[in-house]
């Protein structure tokens, strides 16, 4: 491998005892060009990381430092893994002192900071902590901002579920596709809902069922979904978005109808057109659907056409690990972009 | 409890190695009004069923017979939980001695011979088995067609996808609720894949893994659906289905999203009247949506919808166990309608 | 049946709201000689039960009481599944009242309060809450206290590590066959960990993953399990006991070592012997080992022996549902012991 | 990292459509210093091996050999994943052309012929394939024969379970640490069981399920591991060992019961000064026991050592991954030996 650079980027990590962290951690610790210069976290400060993850012992046994006191040390690249306000508060003296910032909260997703405040604010925060900077922000969605997450100081990285509804949308928008309406009937692993501890998640009640969540209603997500096809259709597009509960570990599924007069080998054609020399997307075949085995632990996201015809709605399915392609693989992939660094390095195993 | 009739029902149970097979005996064998006369098995013929079930060890130890040899036993009521063909085939002779059957095979579901040809014949059976008979058979969802099973001689049980689609929908298309389209995301858990070794079923390949099947071209079990739903419709209905294979061991979960112009409140409030007093359908509120752990091992289909408005389909949520309410628990429900017996009894746990 | 009593059993249930409270309400509810009048608990007062769990509507609906006002009501049964100590605390006045008490805590356990002491006691609670009522206790394993249960006044239902052992093990030390020593290899699925939200029991830790806990010190269970077996020697007796954490939701499945000059052949004889009769325990053959599949949602334990000869272990294997067998169900065994009712009423499905 | 070799090694996989060929394959796939010339497959022969493993598909789209076919390609390093007696007499005449093997069946596993014959033949293969062989070849637990690796043309990767048991026990048998007799009480996951399709591995039966399985009389593996701690103590060793089934796709963790006078501090002290430097063993402190989370998809094992003291035995936990540790990351560790690549080349994700 040929790399831009010869020193090894100098990285950290805020809220590394996040799920989406503890991943991050171990993609960047085998990674050939970066050097993990500190990980933080708010709970556990003091302690190692692997003595939070047992995992990681041999791996990061770095001690937590506390986020306020971890953003004042020495990086040129701070991710961080902090939930939504607490993040983007967090990252502004940051983002002052010139380092570069990639944010796997939602707080640079939304353009507008009124939406965010619709879907984000409450009382103990009132409104977006860096409106200024939403400009700055540049949408992480590596196979269709690249030329922009080059030369950005402030990536968002998307949300899991979206980037599976995105990656496998975009390109018919963006290529003109007429669709009419759109319905993603999404199912994620468990660790999508975090480490925190909540009664759905505990393993008695989430394992052997399935259930479908803030459905009906509009779900944070949808936001972030329908600005990204709108730009792509230059008109507002809007979706029906339903998350479900999947009793897994990892993986997002999502199946997705679209009322439209394409027929799905068109679908997939224009989608396999422009993901042609892509590294992290495959287009798969309408008889070898994706499914979630296909690409978890990997940056793969997985996606196929089928369906349509006599008025019934084509239907596309797309797979992706919402640990890895869904956050911290792709964080990794903007890092690789930002820095010069080749795309893949540290995210094929 | 009172009984219609004194003595016990006199049952036989063909292909009881199957797993709704081994529900229904399990189900049987605490049924009060229920008397096993016998289990029939081609694959294990000669054992007891307790040895290839260990879970029924004094429950049910009696011998597997042949289906062959068992069809000409004692019984007034046989339920068949054979392959389709096989089944229609020898329960044929069992029609004619006039004992009731029950069919949990789809052998006697579709009305018409040449659609179930369509679906289900192939070079070894090209016909239906017993086309003159499919004007007898009542089709046995018990809800809705409680009056004809009561006199019915012949039952076709319904699939388990079917009911999880149909116990939510029929109301609104009996109710005159207009609905242009409508497409349903099942989910179901994998003993609805059968007993069958198949590598998608093994262990290491289902577990962790989240997959659509069949879906875009039609599936067997949607002119069933189609089928009943244009029945209550008055006109040709049709649907869009689209099954996944979920990784637990029993459960169906359907969101089933319908473009109306009705809201999701009038629709909860339509199918909530239709099943007042109903003993196993509960309509639950929006913010209580079914989930798979509601209902499993139970004789419960839960129903709930929300969404619509603002040019948003209204979702249908519905879950039910695959194995009972889906199959062998209806299938029980059908033989206490059928004989008399509380529709509750033997079902209540 | 006939039923020593024509009127139902009135019953209580203290701490609802647990795991074990939720399987005794649903097993209470489909009891053909008990009728429930209360049910508690502190989290959750003044909601109806099915509001907390799902799957109980239509089933029990009933308002929860706090544990406090509870007591006081009508019943002539209560069954306590609250945590120790609150227990204990919380049925003293319930059995001054005369009121029959089952409970399902480790308050009543041990029959000495200084052994109770060192096991169960903190700063908070220091010492017994009740000591005066140990002697009036009667140890709840139906099998081996069947005549005292009887009469008793209260009841101190077994743990369910505890009944996995000591099923197997009794009727071997009470017919005197010489154990040098034995080592009690068990594994638990989640809900024996409780309704509670702990780190090791969130989905995505505990979910493909295994892992032993307080082993190698002495666990809280293993005094329980050697008073019972030192009662039955007639000398002391000690144990090693080794509880694992299983990625199932119900089911306990201890593989025991016995270093024994008897054969398994004797020793299966021996227990087969003692338990002809019992409608709850399977003693099964060597090539048809208990599973967990076996047993779960019954109140059966499943026993085999193996191995042994050439110096090997004699090894015990014995399976049961830790919710049932290992609670609930035993409790209700109990119930229906000392109320006269038929041993099995309420506990086959 | 500095290579001892500049170009990569040639390598070739027999048997590649097994678990432990598939793993190995995507090890290799991504490994700096290997180079796959072939991968063979008996039943998909003709196909891409990315057609039968989905998740492949871009990593090694390469299309199956048979395996006859495969042996007579160019490489260097042949790995083979056949079943036993097909894998010796398939390597054959690949060894006899002086090329380097590593077996991954148990065929050169052990010294003994008729130890070989007494555990893996019938009357289809009724002796060992090729016994003049077994003096060359060199058993695979890398953390013990290294230096025979180096330079070892035979390599017979030691078995799953046994890399599970003997990582913890041969450093104290070694070190002289007297221990009266061992039981292990080992569970694995359902890979372990391989691809091919069996009742007890069908998902329904598997998923919710736990059962010990060939306990009680010796199971194949033992003679492997007797084999290995009586050549490390210098004399005889016996030891107890019953394998447990777990629902979990991948991993093995071994509870190892060890009578003796040492402390549980002390084994683990030697233990740990055994594999100071040893980048894939990970000693662990009492309060901190392995787990199968901590190690899958890892080539680690991860050992400690609890309770002793009062009679007590002391108790070895160990954890690894069957298809990383016990089969393919080994089998990679050994190539890494062999050919002077650094011994963690490819292994570190």
């Amino acid at each position: 491998m040929l790399y831009a650079r010869k020193d090894k980027v100098k990285v950290g990590v805020l809220g590394a005892t996040s799920y989406t962290g503890a991943e991050l951690v171990r993609l960047l610790s085998f990674h050939p060009g970066a050097s993990i210069r500190y990980v933080s976290s708010q709970s556990y400060e003091g302690k190692t990381l692997s003595s939070v993850f047992p995992a990681l012992a041999g791996i990061c046994d770095d001690v937590l430092l506390s986020p306020r006191e971890a953003v004042a040390t020495d990086a040129e690249c701070v991710f961080s893994c902090l939930p939504h306000a607490a993040s983007a508060e967090l990252l502004l003296p940051v983002i002052e002192r010139g380092i570069k910032v990639i944010d796997l909260s939602a707080d640079f997703r939304l353009r507008d900071a009124n939406v965010y405040k619709e879907w984000y604010c409450d009382e103990s925060h009132p409104g977006h902590p860096a409106p200024q900077l939403l400009e700055k922000a540049v949408y992480g969605l590596c196979e269709h901002y690249r030329e922009h997450i080059a030369g950005a100081s402030i990536i968002a990285n998307p949300g899991c579920y979206v980037t599976s509804v995105l990656l496998p949308l975009l390109p018919l928008y963006k290529g003109g596709v007429k669709i009419d309406w759109a319905i993603a009937d999404s199912k994620s692993g468990v660790s999508g809902a975090g480490r925190g501890l909540k009664q759905n998640t505990h393993f008695p009640e989430a394992n052997e069922n399935f259930s479908a969540y803030s459905i009906g209603h509009r779900h944070r997500h949808t936001p972030e979904m329908e600005q990204e096809l709108s730009v792509a259709a230059g008109r507002p597009v809007t979706l029906t978005f339903s998350p479900h509960l999947l009793p897994v570990n990892r993986g997002i599924l999502s199946t997705i109808y679209l009322k439209t007069e394409s027929t799905a080998a068109e679908c997939a054609e224009t989608v396999k057109k422009f993901y042609s020399g892509e590294a992290f997307v495959r287009v798969r075949g309408a008889s070898d659907l994706p499914q979630i085995s296909s690409v978890v632990h990997t940056n793969y996201c997985d996606i196929a056409f089928t369906g349509g015809g006599a008025g019934q709605p084509v239907i596309a399915v797309s797979a992706l690990d919402n640990l890895v392609k869904g956050a911290s693989g792709q964080a990794l992939q903007n890092m690789n972009i930002m820095f010069g660094l080749p795309e893949t390095a540290g995210l094929l195993r």
